[in-house]
């Protein structure tokens, strides 16, 4: 058995049963071995973007590691901004990355790189194959250490020639510990104004029951605006987010003096400006950590609502949304068609940026969804984490709102939706601007723009058109204006 | 004077002139000060690595840096791949990645990362800016290393709050040492069978007059697969490039006892495989190091040919080609089309990867131009270094030679050629496959595609239609097949 069909032998036996891949000849031999093992399912993407994006969305979805694969450095380079959200999700993801043969890497060849650099930017797990015969071991030690609760990316970089010589035994993988539930200690013994805020796995179902109920016993209950998948929708407890920018955001934490944090940290503003707070927990607030990111915040919640002695909860339900009549197609009304039409069981990829606000208001009326959020701020995961949420998930729809701006960094994941006949619609807001950019500008104390840095922020200049892009990639599209629906589909329209 | 415009008045003033951009939040006082300072041209690009790589295709042309400005440490790892390339191009770029602002970095919003990590996979040149009082001395010492001889990348990361305070004086560029020029010593001397292989900035005229006086006295002239810009075309003296694979590189090579290197490392093969050896350099040949990559190597190939007391030469001028009559569209006619139509002083970016033997091949018996090729061979390289190339040399037609799958990585390119009216013509090779992974996939050892590795390197399932992909990004396209001419289309056709 080579070293590349006890990889992915190794991979399969752990649960990782997905590669999304951009090969090239130093990966050959793990292609190769596709053949022999066909319990994994590899995804080609054409740009590397898309790869590291999608297993983070199949990370999202299931909550267990998708693999990647990628060609040397420059190839996990281009993945990197992708992992950077990743990571910040808090994504596992057992991230392969292709080194040249170990003879060859002493002659500085074109493509030869400090693939370890690259992988340490994003994550601390870096492990470097010593052998063929270590090939099995040391993959199932990468994929414990992608799963370490809430989850990590792991990178394992293997040299070409341990993929074609012969190798030891298929890796088991080692018991991942649980995550510790902490004590609840004082945690909302004495009175005060307390308010919650919520992240990682306590933002879905259990977890957000239990909210309720400190909801209904006056608690402010908030959700970490860059948690990784929110549950959401008609029929769940839908606390607000966090807000994006710094006073509306200290205007949701105001008054209170106690904030408590559950697989959160304590909310700061996404960028500093120049008269305003990065930190934004009120002065005099006291912050209690319930659960830290890597312990079980929905086992210390349920410890809290039952040391608190709360019953059960109800709230008022919002209503549902009528489909809207024809009419000027503004993203009020793309809000309320979404809502409308959203089929149970959806998954929202939502990089919208600026365009966002008044669709996502629209958004809790809908029936059940997952809603998949900015986690790390790097531009260009919307299309990709549908594409791995669609795969993780076949028989949800998908629907990614997407940016003008952002959906051109990795535009890419429209081949790979076409190719793998993935259930996704996105719908691209072209305001033909870095619209976000206006509203920075004027933040961050900037003022006013002139002809060669209105520039820098049009993107109307050609006009890009995301139909034809989007057909060239073998989606269905179209475009709607004035009046008319529009959106680009792929194997479906919203509601089929 | 905030530092946003001390900077650039900084840039402008040691030369710089150009910025491949890709602004953020942390770049807005960069973007605004644009309007002060006229004389730096600010060209957007919709991804990073378009960026990078326009700046590498600017410094090969033009021997001097354009800027990048990226948006922090996300947007520089979109940067990274074509950053490797121009690194191994030997390109100067100055780097400015944006920071979020000082205060800000201790509350790890979601896009602080550790920018230098991403910054030293790719340079040693990093500087981080201490205080917006050193901005502009601190730009200087960056241009300054940026410049050493042949060329750097040299990072400078900008906290937003320098770029928006008061700044000190404008800095002023210290001189930039002029590469040594080394001693001839023995070589050449002695009777035997001698070779010389060219790189750096010794395959363009002045260097290839040299050489072709060597190649009349018996010598075996090559050139440096890799290296950054070769002129080429009838007129000049053209000598072979280095073969891809060892098998044709190791005969180019056979039968020579003495291997001179002139800004040129000992070849090596690109990848390593089972069987074959990585250092191609028959065993029994000297190996002579006339100047080293960071030398003068055409001052010291004068010397050399000074000291052998050779006179001038002559070689045979290949004949100019007919435009090809009507006839299927083979990669042959296609070369003999290129040759035919080329304008004198055009500018070749090839990334054709395996469609480009018998294109090349043809190419000697054009006008005279300038030959751009892969350098670090991070896949992506080839429209964005059209771009940079467009932009420093306004006068002269660029051809980008694109395969299909090397293409798709930076598409968006194609925006930022319409978007600054540039005269780039792009010809996409679509054979439907990554091509060469079928070559690679034999010659690694591991035989037969089945139905899983197959789809693997099949890009044609859906087939991306790129006439359509370039009109969505606002550049005239058009397609043959079969016997009808094709390309997609910049500004004009290749004959105007």
């Amino acid at each position: 058995m080579t070293g590349a069909e006890c990889l992915l032998r190794t991979l399969v036996a752990g649960g990782v049963e997905v590669c999304f891949m951009n090969p090239g000849t130093s990966e050959m031999h793990f292609v190769a071995a596709l053949d022999r093992v066909p319990e994994m399912r590899g995804v080609l993407c054409l740009f590397e973007g898309v790869c590291s994006g999608a297993a983070d969305g199949y990370a999202r979805m299931l909550g267990k590691p998708a693999a990647t694969l990628l060609h040397l450095g420059p190839g996990l380079a281009n993945g990197l901004a992708n992992f950077h959200n990743a990571r910040k999700a808090r994504s596992p993801i057992v991230s392969l990355v292709g080194e040249h043969s170990t003879k060859h890497l002493a002659y500085d060849a074109p493509l030869t790189s400090d693939i370890e650099a690259f992988a340490r930017t994003v994550s601390e797990e870096v492990f470097r194959l010593e052998s063929a015969a270590a090939m099995g071991e040391t993959a199932a030690r990468v994929m414990a250490a992608a799963r370490r609760y809430p989850g990590r990316i792991a990178h394992m970089i293997v040299a070409a020639d341990y993929s074609w010589s012969e190798a030891g035994a298929v890796g088991i993988m080692p018991p991942v510990e649980r995550p510790r539930v902490p004590p609840v200690g004082e945690i909302g013994r004495r009175a005060g104004n307390w308010g919650i805020l919520l992240g990682g796995g306590t933002v879905r179902g259990r977890g957000l029951a239990l909210a309720a109920r400190l909801a209904a016993a006056g608690w402010r209950v908030l959700i970490d605006r860059n948690a990784a998948r929110v549950e959401a929708g008609r029929g769940r407890f839908q606390p607000r987010r966090m807000e994006y920018f710094p006073a509306p955001a200290q205007a949701q934490l105001a008054g209170l003096t106690d904030l408590v944090l559950v697989e959160a940290k304590a909310p700061v503003s996404f960028f500093g400006y120049p008269d305003e707070a990065s930190y934004l927990v009120p002065s005099g607030c006291q912050v209690h950590e319930l659960a830290g990111i890597e312990e079980d915040g929905t086992e210390a919640l349920e410890a809290l609502v039952d040391s608190l002695g709360l019953g059960a909860a109800t709230w008022a339900e919002p209503e549902t949304v009528p489909v809207p009549a024809d009419g000027p197609l503004t993203l009020e009304a793309i809000g309320q068609a979404v809502a409308a039409l959203l089929p149970e069981g959806a998954i929202v990829s939502d990089e919208m940026v600026s365009s966002g606000p008044p669709v996502l208001a629209a958004l809790p009326r809908a029936a059940r969804f997952d809603y998949l959020p900015v986690t790390g701020g790097s531009i260009g995961q919307g299309m990709p984490v549908g594409v791995g949420a669609a795969v993780a998930c076949p028989g949800r729809k998908v629907v990614v709102l997407e940016g003008d701006g952002s959906g051109m960094y990795t535009p890419q994941s429209w081949w790979s939706m076409a190719r793998e006949g993935l259930d996704v619609v996105t719908v691209i807001f072209a305001n033909r601007r870095y619209r976000i950019l206006d509203i920075e500008m004027r933040r961050t104390g900037a003022n006013g723009f002139g002809a060669q840095s209105e520039a820098m922020v049009d993107i109307g200049r050609p006009e890009l058109d995301f139909v034809q892009i989007a057909r060239g990639m073998g989606v269905a599209s179209s475009c709607g204006r004035s009046g008319r629906r529009c959106g680009s589909r792929g194997r479906g329209s919203l509601r089929r």
